[in-house]
């Protein structure tokens, strides 16, 4: 190419970008767009609209517990056929375009069926493609295992296989089409002036995804961090005119806070009058991790008279679990365990705050301000999170977005 | 298995067979059956019920004339839910069993996107699988090209697969589980004592097969033939307990014909009053070959005061394509091309005929008794076919039959 620089940009579309074909043609202008202003255009595609589901249900008529091995086949014809169609509507866009399922495209994983992880991405055939001009679509959430067997990175997991490639293929960004046109200080739809974020820290926007904003799935900010790989997180259905969010390691214009989130997926639980002895934490928690609970908010507090009460929150899909799991254990024998399903978790999250200590009392004002109790407190570097009742979580929202953002 | 002998059973099911959760319990029961009896099972399966069209259907929303290779992507999805979910049948009734996608089984073709060609099959992958104690199911209709590109076969290529696989596997049998209990003397649903045949050749079936039967897909049959394939039709709704028709070799049992079948799918065209000079014959088969257009029974009338007849018979659907052609012919300049789409080839099959002169008499008695009009006739070592008028064409068969079966 003589010295001209040619910049390779990948772009993941999630499956209700793609759902039928008004949609597909969409995404196959903003493809066309990309190319035709000079880029080498790599794209990864979910399986369409709510084809995953129906083979879900499809499997279901056929067994309560199939064979994992065999689900990862079943599902994998989901993205089969979205990368084809997709290749059909960028060819129809007259841009010559070929699809490759995730083996083809070099996507080796472990052999985890249903929850695969990647280990590595052999490009040559990718490379090959673009070479000849083509437009490369691959198919997300798929690879191959060591037994030539297909596998599947679980649900979430074309991001995942977007960052990794990119990643893989050093591109110079990786653009993840979704139904919202960027990262916000805090939902839109429910909270006013809430304002797009222009750029925003991988770290940030991890725990922006840990708290429930659902925007990108966390395991592929982990990867565009360990390997650099410059995110942006903008609409499909704004033809990617719009520019949207860049994830990046150093945002240049630091704020204090760069989101408000809820989280109401959490339970809590509290234990009273436990024995204040050694181990009692220990024996809780691994009881816990070994059944893969994951455990958020720990408090615990100060022994008094030979007694001390432990509380914490679990996702609220296992938190039956985890008071079953308490009840069985001799040291709380006699003891009640507490089960509290109505709480939501309530987070400021930004860099800025590690040099302003003036932020947590900021949110608590607000808090204070709305009368809204705080049940539990967690902090880390980059974010403050509370536990209040679920009924005062858009209040409380609110409340703290108007304290940072107004 | 210290000379314990193990047959390899290779059983393929089409897609009405595997069309939804009952037909696939069905299916796993036969295969199951099949392998609780001791033999090594390997099933070839095609997509399900309406999949194939369905995805079709998909395409044509996209582009009206979508890139062949693109088409073969979408359409392999269809055997790869299918072979899934009957492998996830066949674990829940109790026996392991892998699905196979057309490549992983080692189906190697051209590069024919479409109607691609068969040209090697590496069977380590099966041969490890069935060392295993593993049911096999494998993909039909698709295979890998030499570049790494999913090909297939083209309708009706799950027939080839089965075959082929068969072939490679030095498999002991191949079972073609279809709606019908085997073939018959006639159209069992249309011809009063039609007869199930135990036994029939190659060459009968290949006969009734181009003659429309429609049991088995013609390339299969010939590829039986070519390799010694032992077939056996037979249905799936019977459980697979009902005996069907064997194809082989050999048939012990000579029967002077083995089945008599309509064809209503042909069309006749005729040119009166042709110069008979040399090399019209030539002009005219020539430019068809061209084409593409494949013609069946000619009939050339004696010279007679300068001029001849022609008249042949081709496909319905090239019926118009072909009479076009010959319209813009020099040397029929001037002359009425007629075309009559109201006939039918009525054919009695059986390799006994070959040394039974009586046959050819025996089946113009029967249509004579029935005042049914000849138009034209063509046989083969072991087949006699006359055109008559589309609307006698079921009388024609009847009578035919009780000629030769009562």
């Amino acid at each position: 190419m003589g010295g001209i620089f040619i910049a390779l940009i990948v772009q993941k579309f999630g499956g209700s970008s793609v759902a039928n074909a008004e949609r597909l043609r969409n995404v196959a202008q903003i493809v066309s767009d990309t190319y035709r202003a000079g880029s080498d255009v790599v794209v990864v595609v979910s399986a369409q609209g709510d084809t995953t589901d129906d083979l879900i249900a499809k499997a279901a008529e056929i067994a309560v517990k199939p064979p994992k091995r065999e689900m990862d086949m079943l599902l994998a014809a989901g993205e089969e056929i979205s990368i084809s169609l997709l290749a059909m509507a960028i060819n129809e866009a007259g841009i010559p375009a070929v699809s490759l399922l995730g083996w083809q495209a070099g996507f080796q994983t472990d052999s985890k069926y249903g929850a695969a992880r990647i280990k590595s991405i052999q490009t040559d055939r990718v490379h090959l493609e673009l070479s000849r001009k083509h437009v490369v679509i691959v198919a997300g959430f798929q690879g191959l295992c060591k037994y030539d067997d297909i596998t599947t990175l679980g649900r979430g997991g074309s991001d995942t296989s977007a960052v990794a490639l990119a990643a893989a293929l050093h591109a110079d960004k990786c653009q993840i089409f979704t139904d919202v046109d960027g990262v916000y200080t805090a939902d839109p739809r429910k909270i006013e002036g809430a304002k797009k974020l222009s750029a925003i820290t991988y770290d940030e926007m991890l725990e922006l995804a840990t708290l429930g904003a659902q925007v990108l799935n966390n395991r592929s900010v982990e990867m565009a961090k360990k390997y650099r790989v410059e995110l942006e997180v903008l609409s499909s259905l704004a033809g990617g005119k719009v520019p949207g969010t860049i994830v990046k390691e150093v945002v240049m214009e630091k704020m204090l806070v760069r989101g408000v989130t809820k989280d109401t997926d959490t339970a809590r639980i509290s234990v009273i009058g436990v024995s204040d002895v050694p181990g009692v934490a220990y024996q809780i928690f691994s009881k816990l991790a070994a059944k893969g609970i994951n455990v958020d908010i720990i408090l615990q507090s100060i022994g008094r008279n030979g007694t001390k009460d432990i509380s914490f929150t679990v996702g609220i899909g296992h938190a039956n679990e985890a008071k079953e799991i308490l009840g069985k254990l001799d040291i709380l024998t006699n003891l009640d365990v507490v089960l509290d399903t109505n709480v939501a978790k309530v987070s400021v999250v930004g860099a800025g705050m590690e040099t302003h200590p003036g932020t947590a009392s900021k949110m608590f004002e607000a808090l204070y301000s709305e009368d809204i109790n705080i049940q539990m407190i967690a902090t880390s570097e980059i974010k403050i999170s509370v536990l209040i009742k679920a009924d005062a979580a858009d209040r409380a929202v609110s409340a703290v977005h108007r304290a940072f953002f107004s």
